[in-house]
């Protein structure tokens, strides 16, 4: 039965029932694109969120920022989301629903990059190709087809003079504060800045369950280096195996993956940059440790097409579900583009000094015009005619060489003889110049990591006859540590010690479940669905004898059981959330039950 | 000169320096009433959240679950936001400035409750008492006032055919789920549900920092009871000392604060309700935990007119800042207003199934009407007239005394003889009713919270003849755990160790400052003011001998040193940060230095 579902299909039915997600506000009638995390998935979902900033926050020694969701505009237009942040909708005028015109055509002809088309090109081609409504069949032809930008807009304090916007994604917030940032980094490059949170895009039609939601929640990190002097330490990554599938591999006719370690793509030129080399690197071996099966798991590097102008290399990570591959994470080297637009738009300075090792001598064109002598020539307009002298020397100190030199200032133009400009070349020490740091950007999709790590872990195997679903989580990240229960609930010494069990347990900061309804066996069926490593069942073999009192630990993926003291419990559970430990280990040091 | 600014002003000053908080988008501006958290900010609240998380959800076995901020109209509708959820708003017809109407009231008046007052009220006291604009002086009298919705409108998808708001508190989106939830809870009273995010509220005017902001962040409880059954387990907290200052006390002419524990509290009534007794108690232990000066905090009792009506007790928790208090929680008994209310708008089902300890037998009224005789009889009314009758059966028995009763059925009377109705009355037996549950709602502001936290342990002293300025942070929640310097800079083997620390450190999940530049006494200064609590130090006297390598520990708020060996730092600091472990058990343990 269940084979005729897919496994995302099967995997809906379980994260709903089981408390991982489900589409919110169901009572009235729902919203589409917006999911609400259940107590397994809020608990999944941060456990992700505080492996993440374990690992490219804290040991990266980056700082983390936290900055608000609503932004106002001139942010958005210095970073260009208000112009060019758009999909193409077509709307159908039978039905109302609404439809990508891209996707619309991509599912109906050869075009692979529908989204290049204009918005006037895609209507004639959904006319052409007589496209149809897939909500109600009627004809698409003829309708106009909209640029609509995906940012949901709001207005901020009374009035609609304030217009906000929800970020599209949470770079920004760094982006526009890195003025201040830097005095934090005591403005030496480089350091990295990472932001946990949401991010929203008002997605024409949203899909996928998490996958492609309208509100979400992004883990980026944005690395601000010196492009000419700062090189990342790639000693610690450059053994590490990666399955890269190249931009030449993507355009080739038998293109294939290429199996290699990071080490060697970067020398290779194979990836383009060795910041990039090295965030692979780290994703890698995260992702790894957190539970995505590595056979389902690739980078794919952007076609030059899918890049943007400033970017000179792109990589996604990306992970498969139901032979679909699902974009998990984007690395991307974006130049100074960000800052520069920020520097370019705002009133405050988004470049660092980069002192040189040595001062260096320039020499530098200067102008002293002789006031004297341009005040009753020039009347009013002799204060713009120095200035416009001071500008030229700079920009072009040959046109100082004849014996007159023409400048325009107040939109007339004004003839300066050569030796009343005072011209001259001087010669200047400087320790440094101004530069605008180079952005290196991982963003992660903390929602599509919760998903691949369901689905990679959505396994099915028969137990004692009958069909068992369990979700084989690392115990790193999975919501519940621990369940905790007495075999049976009316006899007060098993209860007594198993209430006393997950209070010891709770109180030593592990996510317990109490659990006493129902036979053990479906009591260990639940906390397999929910993907909780081990269960300890307080019986009454545990309490005879004279001994420190036992309980039986289960293992969730083979069902297999050891005995072991009560006083050991927290020790060993620690050690295996944190990786030190695994069932083989537990066995070897506690008695294995026969028959389990 | 410190000391002409008051205390929030010093720590403004302090916060935005040192990395706490600061307007958002100053490049562009600034945004009012929006904040961005700093590295040492963002660590701060992160700090605290996960210290509510675990004491509110994981230590109570609690429900956490993570709903997105974009919600539709029909929620709001149902939860009186849409309608009720306003500030009267009063605009500068000269410079467009927007104010407050009740506060402007209140500033110039005796009135202390004008949000009570009608706008028309409201715009009649401004012209009796000729107020002006306080940002331009201009005459306000004649102005209108209206009622703003605090909300903040959005549209979701194309078109404006669905709007959506960004909810102004976290607790609906634990509300409208609960027909989901209370699966997950198997149905059984009571259970809690916790929801840490962001609300937001479009404030006519936000001021204090991060004290009335427009986007802020939540940590809300739903303790979903059964009135008549659900008691909570208050000998955890009975004897737990709390400040109280009940409405009593605020009314009366010479009241004052109350002390008491909360068992007397409670027993004496002066707490309304057992379970708020037992969120006050975990809420003082908590507080005192995380740092928050427990001589400048209290429980105040709302006054009659400051509650709900559906609400039959609330108390806020409040800190003293400046003077001023400051609300950090509220603790709110709302029957079972939130839950009603979906049930009637929404379509799903907001109760839970009180099973009795014995079914019990009813009587109940029906009727069995004869179709034979009514279909002839009415023809197309005859459904209705039946349905009619079977509705009147349930509501009023006695209607079928007589002869005839007489029912209602499309805007038309029809007369029924009662033999024909086919009255009896029968006795069923039911196992139980369908009720809805009270909510016990304990709601913090994490910002405020970060507020006070920042504001209690800001302490200037004086050192080696120089001002300084430290954050007497607990550990526990600290931003940073540790500061390792190399003594100096240019000796490799202090640098290579102290490189090994950090290193060290980092893996073991601490969040580490490394910094080698300036004198250690600078260094030092910088820690204080970011309040980290220990900083370690290595230099030439820790590399001497055969033995195990020793650096010295500082102690922030006393300057007080030890040399403890390089492999115990782990251990201790993290014994520090659980609260096991104090400056004097170091000084015991290790050579305290004499004259550090």
């Amino acid at each position: 039965m269940a084979e005729d579902r897919t496994e995302g299909e099967r995997l809906t039915e379980l994260a709903k029932r089981r408390g991982y997600y489900f589409g919110s506000s169901d009572a009235y009638g729902g919203t589409s694109g917006f999911y609400t995390y259940g107590p397994q998935g809020a608990a999944l979902k941060s456990n992700v969120e505080d492996a993440w900033r374990d690992r490219f926050a804290t040991q990266e020694g980056n700082m983390e920022i936290d900055a608000p969701t609503i932004m106002p505009e001139p942010v958005f237009e210095a970073s260009g989301h208000l112009d060019g942040f758009d999909d193409m909708l077509v709307e159908c005028a039978e039905c109302g629903e609404s439809h990508r015109a891209d996707h619309l055509i991509e599912d109906h002809s050869e075009l692979e990059d529908a989204e290049t088309l204009s918005p006037e090109e895609a209507a004639e081609m959904i006319s052409d190709l007589d496209l149809v409504c897939p909500n109600c069949g009627a004809d698409l032809a003829g309708q106009s087809v909209e640029d609509f930008n995906l940012m949901f807009e709001t207005n901020i304090g009374p009035g609609s003079s304030t217009p906000g916007y929800l970020r599209p994604e949470t770079a920004q917030g760094i982006f526009v504060e890195f003025p201040r940032i830097k005095e934090y980094a005591r403005n030496r490059l480089p350091f990295g800045v990472t932001q946990v949170g949401r991010a929203y895009r008002n997605e024409i039609s949203p899909r996928k369950s998490i996958v492609r939601t309208r509100e979400f929640t992004q883990a980026e990190l944005e690395q601000f280096i010196d492009p000419e002097r700062d090189e990342p330490d790639l000693s610690t990554v450059e053994d590490v195996e990666v399955l890269l599938y190249p931009a030449t591999e993507q355009e080739a006719d038998d293109g294939d993956y290429v199996e290699t370690t990071i080490g060697d793509a970067v020398e290779a030129g194979t990836i383009g940059n060795a910041w990039l080399g090295y965030f692979l690197g780290i994703a890698q071996e995260w992702y790894e440790r957190i539970g995505v099966d590595m056979d389902r798991f690739r980078f794919r590097q952007h076609l030059a097409g899918e890049r943007a102008h400033y970017s000179s290399d792109c990589w996604d990570a990306e992970s498969e579900v139901d032979g679909d591959w699902i974009e998990i994470a984007g690395f991307s080297y974006r130049s100074d583009y960000d800052l520069s637009k920020h520097g370019e738009h705002a009133d405050d300075d988004f470049t660092v000094f980069r002192q040189y090792d040595e001062p260096q001598t320039v020499e530098r064109a200067v102008v002293d015009p002789d006031m004297s002598v341009l005040g009753p020539e020039f009347g009013g307009a002799a204060a713009d005619v120095k200035e416009a002298l001071e500008a030229l020397a700079e920009r072009d100190p040959d046109a100082f060489e004849g014996e007159n030199v023409t400048v325009e200032a107040d939109g007339e133009e004004f003839a300066v003889p050569t030796d009343v400009a005072n011209f001259s070349v001087e010669e200047q020490t400087i320790s440094g110049e101004h530069v605008t740091p180079h952005v290196v950007e991982p963003s992660f999709g903390v929602d599509r990591t919760v998903y691949t790590l369901l689905a990679h872990a959505y396994e099915e195997d028969e137990v004692d006859g009958e069909e068992r679903t369990y979700l084989s989580l690392s115990p790193g990240v999975a919501p519940r540590d621990v369940g905790v229960f007495p075999l049976v609930s009316n006899v007060d010494e098993l209860v007594d010690l198993a209430d006393d069990i997950v209070a010891d347990l709770r109180a030593a900061g592990f996510s317990v479940v109490y659990d006493d309804s129902g036979s053990i066996g479906r009591r260990y069926r639940r906390q397999d669905e929910v993907g909780t490593p081990f269960c300890v069942t307080v019986d009454r073999d545990g309490l005879e004898g004279d001994g420190e009192k036992t309980v039986t630990i289960r293992e969730r993926d083979s069902g297999r059981q050891v005995r072991a003291p009560v006083g050991a419990l927290a020790d060993e559970l620690d050690a295996v959330r944190r990786g030190d430990r695994t069932f083989d280990g537990l066995a070897e040091e506690y008695d294995e039950l026969a028959d389990a």
